[in-house]
């Protein structure tokens, strides 16, 4: 692999009861729902190891966002100053990765999951999972 | 734009003592060294708000990572059942991309950020940085 190298491979899609960037909430914690990650055929194999009650990061590709955004008013809010995108948040900067600590509530039939809270709309691309790290002494 | 847009903009590079995987811890609190962030100038204005003692994610493009593995022995260890990689940190994944939280310890000219501790080898590239989120009820 080369660094020239630099195409995401969507590896599934979130279902979530949330239509559009306008219903969602800024982060999971602030209310976001229950979603399903279906994950296509061709990853199924490295699912193996999670289960319910587990804490995981999902990585996804907030795919209606605006690419050529440097900076924003944090949280939409015009009375805060511009600030970097890099010192926030924002879904909107050069590589718009969203990134999701959740919980895992089912593990269902044909690579599906379960999990809660999330804040990404259906249709996001998912681009990885990853564990959420212990503490360095209990790995 | 659409989801066929998929392709990472790399915005910086990662200049570390650290020169091959070999030489890298598994994570960055298991002896990581302090290393450089070099941003490129186009995306010098994103880190507006960025100050020492931030805590801080990196998000990097793991250039080195075998694209098609799907299972590993985790750490490495062949004592240990094979695992899927979404079950793992394993940096060896269908989207190798990782996951640095760090701490900035200084801010150079240049768009530079010098951060610890960072596993990441030199010549590593950047695609992200966000912040650490607060709790909700501090945001």
């Amino acid at each position: 692999m080369s660094t020239t190298d630099r195409s995401l491979r969507f590896i599934g899609v979130v279902r979530s009861p949330l239509r559009s960037r306008h219903d969602a909430p800024r982060q999971g914690d602030e209310g976001g729902p229950a979603a399903w990650l279906e994950i296509d055929e061709p990853y199924a194999a490295a699912l193996q190891g999670l289960a319910v009650g587990d804490a995981i990061l999902v990585l996804t590709w907030l795919h209606q966002a605006d690419r050529d955004v440097l900076d924003v008013h944090p949280r939409g809010d015009r009375n805060r100053a511009l600030t970097g995108v890099f010192a926030t948040r924002s879904p909107d900067r050069p590589n718009p990765i969203g990134l999701h600590q959740v919980t895992v509530l089912g593990i269902g039939a044909g690579s599906r999951l379960e999990v809660h809270p999330l804040e990404a709309i259906d249709g996001t691309p998912i681009i990885d999972i990853k564990p959420v790290l212990p503490r360095t002494a209990e790995r």
